[in-house]
């Protein structure tokens, strides 16, 4: 088979880094071209010094990229960055998977509420596909413009999924307390990820007004075929990578926890990379892999249903997921080039 | 003024170290005897070691211990053993503040589903005073047993007495999602506690059944004047030191986000410890001092009262809040030998 | 081609599920049996949670291993253990790859003296050869027993292994001061690796008598081709992963810096895991990978000569560099199976 | 007795608020004044948010500090800008300690040399103590000026001070192999303090140019009477405070381990906060206290001594030391309201 030709867009952060780190042993693709605007003409391993010897790709300016060469291109970049470049593509056959939040909610009305933030290329969110392999590959398939989904809503949205698809629960509101790795805040220092503000210690953020909270929501809604509101409350942990996820929801009906693992187990059946365990997993239980475990209980004491779900924020949290939407728009095996087990401990 | 005698039970824990560490410099106590069963005849610096040349005490056995000539003993013990020294002191006039778990809940029966393990002295409960000095102090000051709050509770009770006392919120169910550091499960090397199982890493645990449900909800009750459900997951942390507590709530009634933070500030006003805060805090905002910080909020999107609270476990958790029951229960000032500011960073 | 079946002695230890991680994705073997006297019977998966419908591989007894249906096994236990197994197949054609500390020294007395343990099968060390592929493939090649080298040996040889060869320096003393991550201590729990013993701390250990000082000794002898003194201290990481080893020699001729780093560059040019960095390398630079990296310089002021290595205790020292060994073994290219890229961050 | 009253130049930074935390429960001093040139007008709390309603002090520029109503300053300022203060307040008989490397070293001309900054007041260098309690009493309690040591210098000088002294090393070179927390940084966010940069991770660094190696050297060649060389290598620890140095010399004469110990044990009879102990101690042992331990040993098979001294950086390294030298200065018990037991775990 011949290779498909693979671009990355954006080098410097960590899902650019992490993309690379995937993709080097993935069979079927080759990676082209990586760009950066800061460090063009610099290798890959300048920026990333623990990879000389080992990656030495010299970067390009995104000026330099040809489109008609390229078979697909990850979108490395910030969000309200990315939109310009999805923007620069249209006109090209060019598949897009967009690792930004730029494309992943509804339109750019809903998009500069939440982001405080000007769009400039509103017609893409016609177009584009919120890239959740377990829950929307038949549209994956033939996207051109896939919107890679966010961390914290990767690990809400798969611990929801079953109660949401079979209207198990009250939608409004439902429970979303999350707490990530510092890796989600991004590679830029500053005072929120200073080492001895985040090193043993633990805090909450962003309440009541983190943009995920729109996103997770409205795929709630979309899955459940009716109006959701979340509650999302996210917190920072002091390791580098993973999501926990513990959601609370309230059930409309009689169930027992029997009849709650069996939805989730039915449910992921044929998702090789979501495990449903029978005690409550810990985010070094997917570490570098891009494996997502969920428990699900049901507690006859208070009637509630609680469920945690944990991921690589990098990896099934983002790189690790595009390369699984990369394999299903290329007609691949799912799991192609994303076999790595858990790094344990 | 002539110092109060104070005795210690238990020496090698955490709590025991804690209540050494602060009481060294309380002006108005002296520490008299120290007892460890496996270690008497030793000095306290001898089981910890970093203490060698300033804490040079030597242990003894309880069974030298005269209550006659203590003001108070302190039992830093595990629960399931300070029920018995409870028992042997009966006859005595001496004070006893227990840190354990064994004479908090209402009586032997719901100790022995919780615990699982027969309770000794059942007429214990009758005597003992919850201590949790922002909520009973008047109870307190004339306390012969205190059952020190576990360090949980406290968190969770703290963060909810506002909302219950006003009868602000539905009180079935009610979500505690708690985050611990790894102290609290003591000091004994075990699976759950190797490094390598706790570091970079965050589980939930518990689920369901952990014990401080029980201890959570009787409290609420007692402050609502009726029947509450707690919903409590708790979280392990790879920090040493700290909780981090957060409440999901519905208000019966309309509310705003001014108001709720009124009700914090106006319950607390008189409580030298506890700071309401008007951004989310950290653990590391209290670390090794007995303050207790909390921010509190109303989300009008989802209609929930949303409240964090962060403690340090050993000591607002533990240690330090057994010391400003003594200081209640000797007529002191609140804050006697607490006015330690925190270790930041 | 067709597989080689490899088998694994030890299933519980971090050794053993580094080894099922790497050769899970390695082209030219297949894992025919692992065994664990604890848990025959049940899943790798049973004792690796994280693993659960990923490897579920069962465990068996020793006993039942029929070494004549397999090509290699890996000794995956604790020293003292190995000894046992290696006399047990030494009438068979089976290649072993011990990684234990066993058969690293000269003899059965040196072993005893350091390891303060009596061994059972000092034949072995004729037959053992040191497994460190830089410096002795040829040998490797082929031998029926490969002894391992330890972690923090790997680390304190590859950074001499220059100086000693080219008879730089002056070979008594050496001062090899090494930090090393606490897996290094392995997976049961106890005192030294407990959480909060470990965790924001830092210490020195086994000054003057740490079994890894006579291993450096040995085989810096070797390669020096005369009597070398080391002076090893080890300490304690608060991470999980990672050996950093900084070395002081004095040089026995007039030097610059160029001239060092010339001879380390020389030295490793066709070492494809060993690379040499122009700035102090850092132990996540190699975390789960095969490499190593070296920082060598001169300091005119003070005469001295400084090394700095990097390795990844699990992997290059440990299970990584069994199967580098593996691979030179069986007449593979050395980095087969090994091409992971670190895990930064 | 009528207390001092103290001014305190420099809010932001660690010092400022160690210091802040230690006076607070200092018998002695009264802090009168606290500036910052950036939040002058705001309270300390803004600042630093965790002691809201604990230190609520309004700061003010220091143009508006009068000197005459001042009994002492500390300036916790970087170095580059302490100096400009020194020189503003020759005139005055202001006592002034400076926690910045501007006046340690002998001269103006190595100031410049290592710092690679002009130095504005030059007639400082001879005013001023350098400011290590154990060796210089003598001359703090005299000083108007007082030079606080480096942090590393402090570990280094402390472990180095008894051989010195007594002549039982030879003096070139002396190897220092330190280890630091990353609080040793500054609280300023930037790339080598970037969470994800540090944690989990270990590197050195500064290797033959840390501007601490001349700083050590100077005030070794003046315990030795004689000129020493040294090696020096910083370390930076996934930990928030402390240092560990490991030190290496060889004896001139013969020598065995009790005699080496006697040697720290008599050398620091008098001294209240430095311990030796009888085996390595761990940077958690002296946490936030002013505590420093040191284990020191010979090794009969390499002829070399090593010696290990722990400190927390923020406390004997930089604000506990400066009021170690204030009480000392003041005529006051050196240990006044430094008893403090370290913060464990």
């Amino acid at each position: 088979m011949q290779k498909k030709k693979i671009g990355i867009i954006g080098a410097t952060g960590y899902t650019g880094s992490e993309l690379v780190r995937i993709l080097a042993n993935h069979p079927h693709v080759e990676i082209t071209v990586i760009t950066s605007e800061t460090y063009a003409g610099k290798k890959f391993s300048d920026v990333h010094s623990y990879l000389k010897g080992h990656v030495d790709f010299t970067l390009s300016s995104v000026e330099d990229l040809k489109p008609e060469v390229l078979d697909l291109v990850f979108l490395a970049l910030p969000h309200g960055v990315s939109m310009d470049f999805v923007k620069k593509f249209q006109e090209t056959p060019l598949k897009i998977i967009d690792l930004s939040g730029d494309f992943r909610l509804s339109d750019s009305s809903i998009y500069e509420t939440w982001y405080q933030k000007k769009h400039s290329h509103s017609e893409g969110f016609k177009e584009a596909v919120f890239g959740s392999p377990e829950l929307f590959s038949d549209r994956i398939k033939k996207a051109r413009l896939i919107a890679n989904p966010g961390c914290y809503p990767t690990s809400a949205i798969l611990a929801l999924a079953p109660l949401l698809t079979h209207k198990l629960i009250e939608t409004a509101p439902i429970i979303v307390d999350s707490k990530s790795g510092v890796t989600g805040a991004g590679v830029k220092p500053k005072e929120t990820t200073h080492f001895s503000n985040v090193h043993d210690n633990f805090k909450a953020y962003g309440l009541k007004n983190h943009r995920h909270t729109i996103e997770i929501e409205e795929i709630a809604d979309k899955i459940a075929g009716s109006k959701t509101t979340i509650q999302f409350t996210p917190h920072l942990l002091p390791v580098d990578r993973g999501i926990l996820t513990t959601v609370y929801a309230r059930p409309l009906q009689q169930i027992n926890e029997e009849t709650v693992q069996n939805y989730y187990k039915e449910f992921y059946q044929n998702a090789p990379f979501v495990h449903i365990t029978d005690r409550p997993p810990s985010i070094k239980d997917v570490r570098a892999s891009n494996h997502c475990a969920i428990y699900a209980t049901y507690d006859p004491r208070t009637n509630l249903i609680v469920a945690v779900s944990v991921i690589d924020n990098l990896v099934k949290g983002a790189a690790g997921q595009a390369i699984q939407n990369m394999n299903i728009l290329f007609g691949w095996e799912e799991t192609t080039g994303l076999n790595q087990l858990p790094i344990h401990p």
